[in-house]
C-alpha cells in the first residue's frame, strides 16, 4: 500500500501567452455575458480568474492546434499497465488557486507542469498533475492541480489518494444561493477555441466511439461556469476577491443543457470564507460537479 | 444633378491576415454550427464564403482593436457639409462577390479600398466604398461594395445612385424556402471578436446615446446569417457553389432575436441561378435585410 514514486518525473516547461481577445473568448466560452469579462472597454474589464486553466493547452498559439500532434507520447507510470490507452482517462477533479491578479495580456509567461502523484482508486488509477503559471518576473500567478481517473488501471495495491483538507461534502440543507445558466448549443464549439481541441467535444462519431451519445461539454467549461456562478452570487464579480476553487467531475454535460450551481457558505476563515457548491444539469437532475469548494475574500479584505 | 467627383479619392492599401481559428470564430459569430465551418478536422472544413467582409476591420490583428483609434479621420467629401458627424451614418447596403476559393489561412493578403461614389439619397447622403481582397500572388479573391447612409446630409442636389441590375424586389408569392435561426443573447459579443469592435454592439449606454434601446447586432452578422441560410437551403453548404450576395439593411436586429430568411429562386442564368431573399426578425415581424439577391452555381457547374 505504498505510494507510487513519482519523484523522478520530468518537469514540463512551456511558454504561454494570451491577449485580451483570448480572455474574452474564454469568458464567452464558459458562458459569460458580464461586460467586465467580455468587453475590453468596460471600466472593470478583467481576466476571468480561472483563465490560466487553458494555458497549458494553448501555449502561445493563436490558431487551432492539431489535437493528435499535441498528445503526450509518454504514458503515466501506473504500476502493472502494459498497453496504456489514454482514451480510458476522464478528468477526475481540478483545483485552481489564484496567487496574483491576472494581467490583461502576456506573451512571456511560463507554465511548469509535473506529474505529482499516482494512486490506486480501485476501479481506476488516479494520476495527478500540478501546474504553476509564472509571470515574466518569475512570480507565481496561479497553481493548478488536476487529476485524471484511468478506468481499469486501478487495483494495483497502491496507496489511496490522501484527503484534501478542503474536501467538504455538499450540505444536506437547502442551498443558500443558486445560480442557473443555460448553456448554448454551440458552447463546446466556442470553448474549444481557447485551446482544448479534443474532437470528443465536436465530433459525434468520436464521442460515440468513446461511449457518449453526443459530443460533451469540456469539464473545464462547466467548471468555469460554476466559478462564474460563484463570483456573481458572493463577491459581485470582483475578481480580486477570488482565492481558489476545487471540484470533482461526476458526470458529463451536453451542450445546450442548463447548469444550476447550488451554494452554501460553510465556514469563515479570517478575512476569507468558504463556499461549498454543487453543479447539476437541471434537465436530467444529475450532479456534474460534486464536492465543490470555493475560497473567497470578505468585502474589504486586503489582496 | 451631376455625380460627385470621387476620382481623386485615395486608395487605402492594407495588409490583412487570418488563420483557421479566425475562420471558426467568424462562423460561430454569425451563428454557424455546421461542422464544416466550425471544426477544423471536419473533412469538408472551409472558410465561410463571406469571411473577407471582416478583414478590413481586423487587418492582421489577433487582439481586440481600440475602436476609437481605428476610425477614419478624414470625412467623406459630401457636398455642403460643414461639421461631419460619423455617428449619423448607418450601414446602407452591402454586396459581396467571391472570385476565388478562400484559403484556410493567410498572413500576406492585401485589401485595397476606395471611396467610389457619393449620391444624393434625399434624407441622407449615400457614400459607397469598394474593397478588393488580393491573395499573395496579387490575384483578386473577393470584391465588396458597401454603402453608408448619412442621415441629414442629403438634398445637396446631387445625382441619385444608379440602380444595380441585380436589384430585385422580393416576390409577393409565398417563399419557396425559409430558414429560421435563433441568435444567441451573446451573438454580438462573439461576432465583434472578428474585428468590428464598435461599442454600439456591446455597450448599452453607447447604444442608447445613438438612439437604440439596447446594443444591436452587427448588420454584417445578420448578413452572414442570411448567407448561411442560403447556403444550407440551396447548395447543401458547398462553398464552391457560392458566387455573390447583396442586400439592403432596413432595420436593426437585437441579439437573441430569431432571424427568418425567406427565399425565392427568381432566375436561371447559364450555369448559375439567382435567389431573391428577405430576412426578418420573427418576434417583431420586421424586415431587416431587404432586396436580397444571391447568385449560386447549379450542381455540377464548373468553378
Amino acid at each position: 500500500m505504498s505510494a507510487v514514486d513519482v519523484s523522478s518525473e520530468p518537469e514540463v516547461v512551456q511558454k504561454v501567452g494570451y491577449n485580451r481577445r483570448d480572455l474574452i473568448l474564454y469568458a464567452a466560452g464558459i458562458g459569460c455575458d458580464e461586460l467586465r469579462f467580455v468587453y475590453e472597454l468596460d471600466k472593470n474589464f478583467s481576466a476571468f480568474p480561472t483563465y490560466p486553466l487553458v494555458l497549458a493547452f494553448r501555449g502561445t498559439s493563436q490558431d487551432v492546434i492539431d489535437f493528435n500532434a499535441n498528445q503526450k507520447s509518454r504514458p503515466p507510470p501506473i504500476p502493472n499497465v502494459q498497453n496504456f490507452d489514454p482514451s480510458k482517462g476522464v478528468h477526475g477533479d481540478q483545483s485552481f488557486e489564484l496567487l496574483k491578479p491576472i494581467p490583461l495580456e502576456s506573451q512571456d509567461f511560463t507554465m511548469k507542469s509535473k506529474l505529482t502523484g499516482i494512486w490506486d482508486g480501485g476501479k481506476g488509477a488516479i494520476v495527478e498533475d500540478t501546474s504553476v503559471l509564472y509571470d515574466s518576473k518569475g512570480e507565481p500567478i496561479a497553481k493548478m492541480v488536476s487529476s485524471g481517473f484511468y478506468i481499469g488501471y486501478g487495483g494495483f495495491g497502491g496507496a489511496k489518494r490522501p484527503k484534501n483538507p478542503l474536501d467538504i461534502p455538499a450540505p444536506i440543507t437547502p442551498p443558500e444561493k443558486s445560480v442557473t445558466h443555460k448553456t448554448n448549443a454551440n458552447q463546446a464549439l466556442l470553448y474549444r477555441l481557447s485551446g482544448d481541441f479534443n474532437p470528443l467535444h465536436a465530433d459525434a462519431e468520436v464521442a460515440r466511439r468513446i461511449g457518449f451519445k453526443d459530443p460533451i461539454l469540456h469539464g473545464l467549461c462547466t467548471y468555469g461556469n460554476s466559478a462564474r456562478a460563484i463570483l456573481s452570487a458572493w463577491v459581485d464579480n470582483d475578481v480580486n476577491r477570488f482565492v481558489s476553487i476545487r471540484g470533482r467531475f461526476s458526470s458529463p454535460v451536453y451542450p445546450g443543457e442548463t447548469l444550476r450551481t447550488d451554494m452554501w457558505k460553510v465556514k469563515e476563515d479570517g478575512d476569507k470564507f468558504l463556499v461549498a457548491f454543487q453543479t447539476r444539469v437541471v434537465e436530467r437532475n444529475v450532479v456534474v460537479i460534486n464536492g465543490g469548494v470555493a475560497v473567497l475574500r470578505k468585502a474589504g479584505a486586503k489582496l
